[in-house]
């Protein structure tokens, strides 16, 4: 008989911000029993994934196994951590365990997918647990900044593994559990913390969501005409301060954009947010002196269809920004989406409107735990070994390290890294290809199936498409006809482009022998090669090229 | 006869950081001599302009009246502001000005495109002018990153203008003249100051470039390992300090990248670059003890091919980082670039090498002006209105703000805007059709010519071409055929997507009536129409369409 392994495997959120899929196992190597905490998604962007709509960590590796995944455990319900839930769930078809509110967001997200929402089972916080297989699993209450935020204690045969979530250590966190240092601190011996990693390189203690009520308050109270705030309506903690901080000032609140509204009906539903301020809707929201209004919007991160974005280039909802308004990210722009948050400004400023955000740090405070506070953490658990997991590698690196210089033993583990824990140190105990998942329009396709790949080559360098018939005698009917797509018409000869190529292909087909005439896999390479020769010449570019070669025999 | 009119009109510059390209005239409306300030580029992005490769400014009205240019005068070599001094000479044909090293780097420029290097001239500083029409234009030195940085004092017979450039108050600032409040504060009775803005937005009184020596020294000195350190190579002054913080650390001196070796040649041929230290070959840096050693490379922005990005994905010339080493980020992140920078920190991560950034503020200062620093030309030229000029709209409109608030008359133009400048106070004079020409690959086309979008929308929805053959009766010749570009195999029917549309678009064509199968408009209309709703409900995407019609006849 094999000896049991215990062991770790993130599939996503190791080696990246986003998309956390992690995996832990216990039973004989090779045949261990699974569960899977978290199936987040990632955003995709124009430089890299061109037309995707969302992105899924890949867990072919779980789909083979899903006869031994005992569970799928939510921590919490932001999109990179639940937003998967309806995409994957008939790929691991394993039930799915998680506290009210989180679990009110992902029935939702599986009802999308017309799947039955009874495979989502709500759990209460520890110290009730949940048995699925070898393991006993607990959702610890952990404050971040929406509600019902767990960790996990995974009680296993070999040990106790304690996995953060996201989280921060804030005793006044406005919504969801404070947070309870004791509680944390009385896990006994610990294998293992697996512990967010996201603000590593923020040095400063943390600051409670509380400190912004009063700042964002005094903000709204000194302005005269409309204000209108915009954060992530996943982040219910800022949306509640900024509802509250509206009201406090003497306005009404009046919610806008559809995540928005959904993720406080959530709240209010699962009775989290029952001291929610009551709203008005966009209707009546128009006949209020703009001076008693404030709006809550999406789109703080400058997306191009949520209710920032549309305010800023004009009329939404029958509302409409003025000279003399006010206009608060209450946010951190994600790396990456500066380009659109500042288009946002730029218009606003166009406007008149004045955009307040967050360079002072009066307006916005993180959701994740910044190094003291993760140093707090390390110690309060005081596992054998802290595995720093959602983070990119530098934040996974720097995350080691400090745990390193505490006394805790570290290891780093990027996606697809099976991290062996049964013994006294943990070891690396192989690797497993992973990877993501593309939604592309209603489809699910591989990063590297290549679609992405012709896209960006497209984009950079246009596109050609030649036609040539080929007649019963394998001679060439008529000319070669081009069209061009994302080209410019004119180049060096200053004759047209398409002119120019078809002559050069002309010529060549003219010249082109008999067996060259048969072969069509040559005939396509020849006249690829002469495409981008003549494009080269004319343009200064290599153009992507697409060859139809129709044969009448 | 016309009363004379004196304006101000950007082309490029206002309304965005980049791009700069302004114009001055003085004359009867409509018929003023002009003057053109820099003619600058900026950078095209994968959003919003895939595959082009620079970014000018549209000259095109410019160009329209060249018999009227009196001249073009570069105010420094920052590609900004001269890099389309080749790339738009051709368009504009007037004499350009500029001083020594500024005038170093634009003939490269000129050569570059066959141009005369002697349609430049080399103008000495400020008391010295040069007549240029109505204009006489004297080049004001002023600190900034590079050499012989100058503000322009611009002599009308309608009064004098002030062009700052970019600038800030740096009275120590490694590279250029010192800031000489003296100077400027010696220029009479000023009719308009027009003020670089980029930084209106920082509210702490502007650091010295030489504050900089001493913590990037003591960061060398502290290193075990080889220390790789990037700037913007045209970032002359921060190359400089490295270059000797590395010498003082007892560091032997390497720079890595074209432009890093370019601008400093450039500084050493026209003089201004005299003290700059000893540099040794990649080739003997390889022969060095990594302790010793300290690399000088392009790429602070994280550009793909530029130096910093090719140690990150291994060797480059001969030289390769590694666990124990640490690489420098002396410089501040443009917003846009961030991913491409993230992803080479993660990249170093993994090599094990410590990336220091300048998230302390340490180890970079701006080149531009801050707010105070602002405040403080505005006083030290004391001009009847300030026009804020290089910077967003939200840059503009603050630095607007502040001027008032100072007291100085202010006036918002962003590009194409003509302010008149012949009155007591600044006015509206209309607005001129502008915007932004690309250069793709070797041709210059417009940004509204469609080539982009086209790009742009097969990036995002994937292309089919349709092919269709249709014989001498107008019937057709065997079925459609497509071939499928950046789109999934496999759609909602479990078929290949090829062959559904095949099949739906072989089904129209077989009902066809005669007078469709005739019309090519009509028959292309339909074809797109039929893929683009079969693809919608195979794939949840709008797929664009490319339709080849052959017709034998």
């Amino acid at each position: 008989m094999s000896s049991n392994r215990l062991m770790y495997l993130p599939l996503g959120g190791a080696g990246e911000v986003g998309m956390n899929c992690y995996v832990y196992g216990y039973g004989p190597e090779h045949d261990e029993r699974l569960i899977v905490v978290d199936l987040g998604v990632t955003f995709p962007d124009m430089d890299s994934t061109p037309g995707v709509d969302l992105i899924l960590p890949d867990v072919s590796w779980l789909q083979e196994r899903r006869d031994r995944i005992d569970g799928i455990f939510i921590t919490h319900a932001h999109e990179d951590h639940v937003g998967a839930v309806g995409h994957l769930y008939d790929r691991l078809k394993a039930p799915i365990y998680a506290r009210a509110f989180t679990a009110n967001i992902g029935r939702r997200k599986l009802e999308e997918h017309g799947i039955d929402t009874d495979v989502l089972t709500t759990v209460s916080p520890w110290p009730e647990t949940v048995e699925a297989g070898p393991f006993k699993v607990g959702f610890v209450p952990i404050s971040h900044s929406i509600p019902e935020s767990s960790g996990l204690v995974i009680d296993t045969p070999a040990g106790r593994i304690v996995h953060t979530g996201d989280f921060k250590i804030d005793t006044n966190p406005g919504v969801g559990e404070p947070f309870d240092a004791e509680l944390w601190s009385s896990f006994g011996a610990v294998k293992a913390l697996v512990c967010d990693s996201t603000n590593v390189f923020s040095h400063a203690e943390g600051r409670s969501e509380s400190t912004l009520a009063d700042p964002i308050a005094e903000l709204i109270r000194t302005q005269d005409g409309m204000v209108a705030a915009t954060t992530f309506a996943s982040n219910i903690a800022r949306v509640k301060t900024l509802a509250e901080a509206g009201v406090a000032a003497g306005r009404s609140v009046c919610l806008l954009g559809r995540s928005m509204s959904r993720m406080v009906q959530a709240g209010t539903e699962t009775g989290v947010l029952a001291d929610f301020p009551a709203v008005i809707s966009p209707e009546d929201a128009t006949q209020i002196p703009r001076e008693n209004l404030m709006l809550l919007v999406t789109g703080s991160q400058g997306e191009r269809r949520a209710a920032s974005a549309q305010l800023a280039n004009g009329k939404y909802r029958g509302l409409q920004m003025k000279e003399g308004d006010t206009f608060l990210f209450s946010s951190k722009t994600i790396p990456g989406n500066e380009r659109g948050v500042i288009k946002i400004i730029n218009q606003f400023s166009e406007m008149g409107v004045d955009v307040v955000d967050d360079h002072g740090g009066l307006y916005h405070v993180s959701g994740h735990a910044n190094r003291p506070d993760l140093e707090a953490m390390h110690k309060m658990v005081g596992a054998q070994v802290v595995i720093p997991m959602h983070g990119e590698h530098r934040h996974l690196r720097e995350h080691a390290k400090v745990s390193k210089s505490a006394g805790f033993d570290s290891i780093i583990a990027v996606n697809g890294t099976i991290v062996d824990l049964s013994g006294n140190a943990p070891k690396i105990g192989g690797y497993v290809e992973t990877g993501r998942t593309y939604l592309d329009g209603s489809v699910q396709v591989g990063m590297l199936d290549g679609i992405v790949r012709d896209r960006i080559r497209m984009a950079l360098n246009g596109h050609v498409i030649i036609t040539v018939i080929i007649d019963e005698n394998d001679d060439p009917l008529g000319e070669p006809w081009c069209e061009l797509k994302g080209l410019p018409e004119v180049g060096a000869s200053n004759a047209p482009l398409v002119d120019v190529l078809e002559e050069d292909l002309g010529q060549f087909l003219m010249r082109a022998d008999a067996k060259t005439l048969r072969d069509d896999d040559k005939l396509e390479e020849q006249m690829k090669r002469i495409a981008r020769k003549t494009s080269q010449a004319e343009i200064g570019k290599k153009v992507e090229v697409t060859c139809v070669i129709s044969r009448l025999s």
